[in-house]
């Protein structure tokens, strides 16, 4: 198979009002014929530059009212005008410009790039098979300073981690869902909502928290919490990379520190994944 | 000179309110005598693991009431306990992290990585001389989709640029003020107030904007409002990256692209830097 | 499932030759019971800390003879000690120190860091399964300047890419085999041998090369020549990222340019994989 | 001032055989006039897309000989061509492409990257001042595994760290020399040479090596090997980005570890930076 990555920019206007989406689009396909790798045929062989050329035709004429309907915009394109496509595979993600606003007013063409988090979504098909949409967000680094511990955990020759009930978690997830067969959704209104559902999940009520007992039932709760509240969600993998940090030992300094400084350890460096569905 | 850099993060509570402040400090220290280099004589050589602990400790003991505060206290810490040093600076750098809101609550323990401009400063000295205090802001992303152009350049044979009024202004702003002296400021909230000011410049009046002939033109506004602005500045140095949009030319297609699909333009890469100080 | 990654140096010395192995691990696990997901049971969890100090104790007893042969220590151990391990994956990366040389004499213990393909290695093992080892090169960077065309391939009205006959072929190459079950392989010869057969496939004859219709016949000419000197290679995987270079047009300068002058095109951009076995 | 940068290819035949040079070029231009900041009035202002082109040009007509000889023809097209110009610095840096060989054989046009230090130059000329060269390697990482210790240093109640005898001593490391006012040097051979130097210096004889007591004598003992052996070089600034590893304490495990195992350090980061020149 090939596949492509282009990056672009599409701006449209409503009066005096600008509205602007940069993304990267990477294309997959894969044809129903190796000939180009095994004898070197290259007749159907659609180039890196005619699937560039399409997704930008594609983003004048349809615009990108989500990323999803753009993804899906593109897989049946490719579906239906080549019949030498045996499967088509778009990832498309965001740079995330949002609308500046000065003393709360919101400008009408200029924009600052917050990368708290990073949408992204797929789109799939096989020929004569379902086309399927994923969506997700991915880079949101989290962080929680207590309620949150590590005890009970196997043990042997080797164990050397002290058992903790009050460590710091943070972590930068990834989280990556399905809707199962494409339908007519809100596509922008259901990733806010599960944007929502994770920094809940993660973080617990406002006031107290919620005591997580070790990165992957965070993990869980997580995804719990989505498939709960969000119906449209069919399968759900959440991976946590783990950032870990231990209070410094300042014995030998002659303090006391009561987790008031801590450094972040580079490695071992972790990580935790888990894809849970319905039943 | 030796320099080197600690990362940790310092934990304080108010009652059960949680702040958080992760900090990268990067030191550097030239001692009175080159006998290190010279000779291999390390009688008077600070080890990094020195230095790493030194800055720990002072965290633990002062806190970090602001960036500024902390690079002043570890510069007056090497200045009177080691007389071998002949000159320090301190670089103090922020991991962006912001309270969690949920549904305009905030949370007492809960943090998100927001990295829309990174806050920095310096603060250096030499012995018997003053200690100057610098502070920042970096990789602050910002476009504007119109109010913008390049008009009027020089042209020689070299010249296939064509004249723009209508163009995307976007780059990655770099931006370090001096404070002069060091003085009883409030750090937090004159920095506050410089980053508006930069965006303020940028963007111009939230319902028109304000027409910028060049890169150029536009570090110069950021700088001119700042000092207008912002009495405690001395001099302000900007740097622009910019990235260029070109609008695809997509007659060979068989449409009219107007300003609606644009590519980025990796090469040439340009900047274009200032630096304005008081009369 | 849970994954790891420890980095560390292994020594030894042979009289007063030193020998170092850097390495990068990481330790894919997966348990028998979802309970630490689902209930927050960590009974069955082994901590990061913990495999982080299994592996460097492996690395102590046994050395690193070969990259594969030291993944198939942390496989075995896993998969014999921890009876609730599922399944296992274990992938060990070298950082690409070489002996210094100095007028042709090796030096007995100093090292310089040539990252031309970076060595990896996998192997995994699900329980009652047989234990698969696989190698591999990355980040090996390949041009050739002529011997490389791209025509005949698919046209419609999206088509804008012209044919070529001599044009760059650059790319980065990524390049995965099977061994199948593991055997007492001699793994540091055959790698060796493979990153011949990929020089010599992508480069052909020293004299004279050997024409390149497209990146995707590179990549199979590369597994078939692989395939056809290395018997013990059971399955390969190639990726091979594109880097097109344009040749940059002169004629509004006054100037012919004859494939002198070239631009590395930064998007769109490519890459085309191919996974081949033995029938 | 302002500056960019433009990549590309060079390509040129003798007989059949090929040459490739990919540099990456950085124009910073400081015009007489500042008027394109204050007043918006960009009448001098030379803009990147022609900076671009120029570089283009001058590689095309005059080739590669050398980075160095590049960077001169650069300034020198820019003070003799533009008036408005007060100051022109080119930086030149290098893609490390190196001709593959088969069985010893050189191939007459496929090229590997290998990175074991990349090599790079500046030339900078103020209005009415000589042109100044610069040339050096940076990215270059060395290792030793013994014959390097730290002891002796100052100690306080902050000193943790013990002295050691029998370190690993390992870095990266950045040189650039002046070459003073620019001759007729053989600047690819000068180049060649002050590498070795380098790796001589670090490495010490092969049979033994040589002790350093610490990181700064070896900056300091590389910069006096190459003043020493090289008569052209008038300055020279080393900065040498340690990397630590600490031996694992393997105690608590049962094992003895004697310089067997060790990790990198990832914090404090140290470096350190010397700047040497003839009396």
């Amino acid at each position: 198979y090939g596949k492509n990555t282009i990056k672009f920019l599409r701006l449209h206007k409503e009066g005096k009002k600008h509205f602007v989406k940069e993304v990267e689009v990477c294309a997959h396909l894969r044809l129903t014929s190796p000939q180009e790798y095994l004898e070197g045929n290259n007749s159907l062989v659609i180039p890196t530059d005619t699937i560039k050329n399409i997704v930008l035709v594609l983003a004048k004429k349809n615009g990108i009212p989500s990323l999803e309907q753009f993804a899906i915009d593109i897989c049946n394109h490719f579906m239906t005008t080549f019949c030498q496509v045996a499967y088509v595979k778009t990832y498309v993600q965001e740079v995330p410009w949002q609308r500046l606003h000065e003393d709360g007013v919101p400008h009408i063409h200029s924009f600052i790039c917050v990368p708290d988090g990073i949408r992204f979504c797929e789109a799939e098909q096989c020929r004569n098979g379902p086309l399927i949409v994923f969506a997700g967000i991915k880079d949101l680094k989290l962080m929680k300073t207590t309620q949150s511990g590590f005890e009970g955990f196997y043990k042997n020759e080797h164990t050397t981690l002290p058992e903790r009930h009050d460590r710091i978690l943070c972590g930068e997830l990834f989280c990556k869902w399905s809707y199962g067969e494409c339908k007519d959704f809100d596509f922008n209104c259901i990733w806010k909502k599960i944007r929502e559902c994770i920094l809940e999940a993660f973080a617990g009520p406002p006031d107290c928290g919620e005591y997580s007992p070790s990165y992957q039932k965070t993990v869980n709760s997580i995804q719990m919490h989505i498939l709960s509240r969000v119906s449209q969600v069919q399968v759900i993998e959440v991976v946590l990379n783990n950032t870990f940090y231990n209070v410094v030992d300042m014995k030998n300094l002659g303090l006391t520190n009561d987790k008031e400084v801590l450094v972040p350890v580079e490695a071992p460096y972790g990580s935790c994944a888990c894809t849970l569905g319905r039943k």
